[in-house]
C-alpha cells in the first residue's frame, strides 16, 4: 500500500506519497511529527476524484523517490500546530517558536513586512523622505508615560528608554533633515494597561514648512498605497470630523462610525426637569440619549443592563438611567424622572414605540458625553453578539480624521490640566492669539490645537500636529501653562532658537494598525515574540534576577 | 545698490539678491545669521562673467521680489555650519541640531537611508526576504559583551537590552519564517572601545535549508545592489581567503590588502638561530618577518620605531626586533641575533639591499602574526604619512571574504577557550566527527567552524555562518567546551529539538560600513545622534539622575 504524509513549510502544505515499491527503504515509521525532511520525488496530479479544489496544492501529490531526515524532533511538542487544536496563549508564547508555524502567524507577520516596506517604498521613492535612526537610549521625557530606566557605568546616573523619537524628530528639522521618518521602536512601562506591549513600534515622520493638510494628504497616501487588499480597496479623502461634532455625536474622541446609535442633545428639551449633578456648574450641564429601537431592544439581557449601569457608575459628574417605553407612560424611571408631559414630549420628538430603549445621561459634558460613548459600544456590541444588528466588518473602510482637539484638557480623575496630545502641539492659529493673552478666568479648554487623530473603525490608529517652533510659546506652554519642569528639556528650547523652522508630523502605531489589517484578536498576533499581558516573556522567563557582579556594575542595589 | 544673501537648506544653497528698488521694504538689517526664511522671487542667470561653475546654483540667483522671516534664531550661535571653521567634536555633539545642517551630515545621512532601502529592496522584492522586528528587552545572553539590564516593577528582575537578534532569529527559523532578516538595534555596553556606541545597528539575516555558498552569493548581491556610487561599481564574486592563509600573510583576521609588506615565514631558514620564548611549546613556534625597502624606508623617523617596539611589547610569548641592512653585516641587531652566516643567507633570499628594514618576529605562531600584523599596518600608515608609499583609497574595492575560521580560540589575554564567532556556530563538516569525538590532548583549536568574515579594506564589516541545528551538538559544545551556563538558553535548545531546519546567516555592521561609504572619520558621522566616546549623550546630558519616586517603582537603591 501506498504511504501518505503531509509536507508543510512557511508558505502552505503538499501531500506527499510513498509508493509501495520503495517503502522499503524509505520508512518514516516511528518519526516524530514536526521533524525536518529533505524531499525528492515527482509532483503528479491526484488521481480521479481525489482532488481537494479547496487547497491551493489540493490537485496534486509528491510521489516520493528520496528522502533525508534532517533533523528530528522530538516526540511530544508541547504545542500542537493544527488551527482547531490551538493551545491556551501563554503556552503558545512559551513556545513561540512552534506556534510561529500556524497559518495565521505566518499570515500576520509576511503581511507586516510587506506592508512596511510598501509604507517605504511610498516615503523614500515617491515622496523623497529619509529615513533616519534615532536614539533609544535617552533622557526622561517629563509629563509622558512611565519610561523604562537603564542604569549606566556612573553611579546613579541612568538612561531612559525614549517613549517616542518625538524630541530627536523636532532636532532633525531643526538640522534640516526636512523629511524624516521612521520605522521606531518605542518603550512604555505601562504593562497594567490591555493590549499593550512594553516595545511597540510606531511608523513615525516629520516634515518642515508644512500644514495640516500636507500631512493629511501625505498619510492618506501613505495608507492607501500600502493597503494589502487589491480586492478591497480603500479611497481617500477620508472624512473628517471636529473633536467637538464626535463628542456631540458619538461621545469619543474615536468615533466608530460603523453604525449609528447616535447620541442626541436633549438638553434644551429636557434641561429644566433634570436635576444638575453636584459640582456641575449649569453652563456645562448637558443631556443626551440613546434611543435603540424596540425590535433590537426587545431580547437584550438582563446583564446588559447592568453592565451599563456598571459603566456609568464609574463616570463622575453624571447620572444615568435607561428605560424601555411604556404605552401611555404610565410607569417607569422615565416618566419618575421627567413627569408625564415631559416624556410625551420626548415620544413625539424622537417617534418613540413601545418597548424603545431609551439610554438617558446627564450632567458635566464631556463627562457625560463620554460615558454615553462608552454604553453606546457596549450595547451594540451586546446587540452584534445577538445578532439583532448587522455585524461591523473589520475590513470596512470607515477611517476618519478627528481635528481641532483641544490643546488642554482637565485629567477626568485627577481634575488636573495636561496636554491634550503633547506640550509640542500648535495652537490653532485662529486661537494662538487667545493663547499668548490668556488671563486668569479665561477658559484655557476652548484653546484649539493642531492636532489631528486617524481613527479607523474606531480605534485611533495615529495622532499628530503642527508643532510649536516659538521657543517663547513653548516656554510658555511648558511653564505657565503645564507647570512641566522643563530642565529635560532644555536642547529642545536651545535648538528651537537656533534657526527652527515650522513643522509637524505624524505617528501610526503599526503594531495596532497591522493587527486591525489581519483581524487580529489582539497586537500579540501581529508580533513575532510578544510579551505577555504582565510584560513578562514567557519564552526566556525574562526579566530574571541579575548576578552580584552586574549590580556591581551599575552600582545598585535591590529593595524588596 | 543689490544686497545679496545664501539661502540654505538640507539640499543645497542658492544666493538671493534684493534689488535696490525693494530694498526699503524688504530689509533684512540686523538679523541673525541661520534665520528661517520664506523667499519668493524669480530665478535669474547671473550677470556675464559672475557665474560659478564649481556650484551647482552658481550660474543662477533669486531676484527677491518678497520675504518673510518665519522664525528668528538667536544671535550668536554656539557654533557655525560652515566647513571651514568647525567646532570641536564635543561641542558638535552638544548642538547636533545645528551641525546636522552641515553639508557632509547631510549627505552621510541621507546617503545612509538610501543605501538601506536598496538592501531592502533586494531583500524583500527580489528574494522574497520577510522583515521580522525582533525584541530588544530580553535575558541576558550568556557569553558575550557586557549588556544593558533594565529594570522591571517586580523586585530584582530586570531585562537585559539584546546585543544582537541571533536567539530570536534561530527561533524564527524553527517557526518557518525560513528568510528573516531585519535592520536591527543592538546594545553593548563597552564604551570603552573606540568607535563603538552604546547601540548600534545591523543588516541582521537568516535563512533556512541553505549552506555557506548561499549565504555569500546573497550577502555579495546585497551589497552590489545597493552600492551607491555607479561611477565607481564593485562587482562580485569577492575573492576569498581561509584564515590560515590571512593569518600567515597579513597577520590579521582582517587584512587590509590595499597594499602588499606580507609577512615571510622564515622558520625553517632561522629557526634554529632564534631562541624560542618561555612558554610556547617548539610545535608553535614561528618566525616571520616584513621587508621595507631602502627607498621607503630611508626617512623612517625614530618615533616610529619606538612605536613598533611599542607594539611588540604588548604582545605574549614572542619577541620583535628591527634593523636596517648593513652592507656587509658587519654589525646590527640582526648580525648580533643571527649571525653573519644566517644573516647573509636571509640576504640571499629576499635581495636585501643596504638600507632595507627588516622587522623580524618570532614565538608562538598566533601570538606572532597578530603582532607583525599590527606593525605592519602601523608601518604602512607612518610611511604613508610621509608620502613614501601610495596612499590608500577608501574607495578601493577590496572585499575579501575570510573562511574556514577556528571554531574556538584562545583568549590572548586570559588563555580560556572561546569560541571564535558565538557558540551557535556549526563545526565544517570535514571538522564535526573530530568535534564529537573529542578526546583529552587532542588540539580543539584544529577544529573548523562554518563562519565567514566579510572584510572591506581591512576593516571586519560583518560575519555570519552556519548554525547548529542538532541539540546535542549544541549542548555539548555550550556544556563541555566552553563550560557556559545554559539555563538562560533552555529556550533556544528546546527550539533546537521541536524540529529546526538547518539554517545560517549573516549580519553587516551598518554604522561601520555607511562610515566606510561616506569615507567618514569615525562612525558618529554616520549616526544622526551618537553618544560621545565615554557613552554620554553631550546633547541632553544624559545619564541623568532619577527620581525616588522611580528607584521606588523599579525597587533599586544606588550604591556609590
Amino acid at each position: 500500500m501506498n504511504k501518505f504524509f503531509t509536507l508543510r513549510d512557511g508558505y502552505g502544505t503538499v501531500q506527499a506519497l510513498i509508493p509501495e515499491d520503495v517503502r522499503h527503504r524509505l520508512n518514516l515509521d516511528g518519526l516524530a511529527f514536526e521533524s525536518i525532511l529533505r524531499v525528492s520525488g515527482t509532483v503528479q496530479p491526484r488521481p480521479e476524484g481525489q482532488a481537494n479544489r479547496t487547497l491551493p496544492t489540493g490537485e496534486i501529490e509528491v510521489h516520493v523517490s528520496g528522502l533525508e531526515v534532517l533533523n528530528e524532533a522530538k516526540k511530544r511538542l508541547p504545542i500542537n500546530v493544527k488551527e482547531h487544536n490551538r493551545a491556551k496563549e501563554n503556552l503558545r508564547l512559551e513556545h513561540r517558536y512552534i506556534d510561529l508555524r500556524n497559518r495565521d502567524l505566518q499570515h500576520n507577520l509576511r503581511l507586516r513586512s510587506q506592508v512596511i516596506m510598501k509604507m517605504r517604498e511610498c516615503m523614500i521613492n515617491e515622496y523623497g523622505f529619509v529615513e533616519v535612526e534615532t536614539p533609544t537610549l535617552f533622557r526622561r521625557t517629563p509629563g509622558g508615560a512611565q519610561e523604562f530606566v537603564v542604569p549606566s557605568r556612573k553611579a546613579g546616573h541612568f538612561y531612559s528608554l525614549v517613549q517616542s523619537p518625538q524630541q530627536f524628530k523636532q532636532m532633525l528639522m531643526v538640522g534640516a533633515i526636512d523629511r524624516y521618518f521612521q520605522i521606531a521602536r518605542c518603550y512604555r512601562d505601562e504593562s497594567t494597561r490591555p493590549d499593550r506591549q512594553p516595545e511597540f513600534t510606531q511608523l513615525d515622520i516629520e516634515l518642515s514648512f508644512t500644514d495640516r493638510e500636507k500631512v493629511i494628504e501625505l498619510i492618506e497616501n501613505v495608507l492607501l498605497q500600502s493597503w494589502p487588499y487589491a480586492d478591497n480597496p480603500i479611497r481617500g479623502p477620508f472624512p473628517r470630523m471636529t473633536l467637538a461634532e464626535a463628542m456631540e455625536r458619538f461621545g469619543s474622541d474615536k468615533p466608530d462610525t460603523r453604525f449609528d446609535y447616535e447620541l442626541q442633545n436633549f438638553t434644551e428639551m429636557l434641561g429644566t426637569q433634570l436635576t444638575v449633578p453636584a459640582g456641575v456648574r449649569q453652563q456645562d450641564f448637558r443631556a443626551y440619549g440613546i434611543v435603540v429601537r424596540a425590535k433590537e431592544a426587545q431580547n437584550l439581557p438582563t446583564w446588559l443592563k447592568k453592565s451599563l449601569e456598571e459603566i456609568a457608575k464609574k463616570s463622575n459628574f453624571c447620572k444615568f438611567t435607561q428605560s424601555k417605553v411604556t404605552p401611555d407612560w404610565s410607569s417607569g424611571p422615565i416618566v419618575r424622572l421627567l413627569g408625564k408631559e415631559a416624556a410625551e414630549t420626548l415620544s413625539v420628538r424622537l417617534s418613540l414605540q413601545p418597548d424603545d430603549l431609551l439610554l438617558l445621561g446627564w450632567g458635566k459634558q464631556t463627562y457625560v458625553q463620554n460615558m454615553l460613548g462608552r454604553i453606546r459600544l457596549a450595547a451594540y456590541e451586546a446587540l452584534e453578539e445577538r445578532d439583532l444588528v448587522p455585524k461591523r466588518q473589520t475590513h470596512a473602510h470607515n477611517f476618519l480624521w478627528v481635528v481641532d482637539f483641544p490643546m488642554f484638557s482637565e485629567n477626568e480623575e485627577t481634575g488636573q490640566i495636561e496636554s491634550t496630545h503633547h506640550p509640542f502641539t500648535a495652537p490653532h492659529p485662529e486661537d494662538a492669539a487667545a493663547l499668548s493673552t490668556l488671563n486668569p478666568g479665561d477658559n484655557i479648554y476652548n484653546i484649539r490645537s493642531l492636532a489631528y487623530d486617524l481613527v479607523w473603525n474606531g480605534v485611533e490608529i495615529g495622532g499628530g500636529s503642527i508643532r510649536i517652533h516659538n521657543s517663547q510659546l513653548q516656554r510658555t506652554v511648558l511653564k505657565d501653562v503645564l507647570k512641566i519642569e522643563h530642565a529635560h528639556l532644555h536642547h529642545l528650547l536651545d535648538a528651537l532658537e537656533s534657526g527652527a523652522p515650522p513643522h509637524g508630523g505624524f505617528a501610526i502605531g503599526l503594531d495596532r494598525y497591522v493587527a486591525l489589517l489581519c483581524n487580529a484578536a489582539s497586537i500579540r498576533e501581529v508580533i513575532a515574540f510578544p510579551k505577555s499581558l504582565d510584560g513578562k516573556d514567557p519564552l526566556s522567563k525574562a526579566p530574571v534576577p541579575i548576578s552580584e557582579e552586574e549590580k556591581r556594575i551599575y552600582h545598585i542595589r535591590v529593595v524588596e
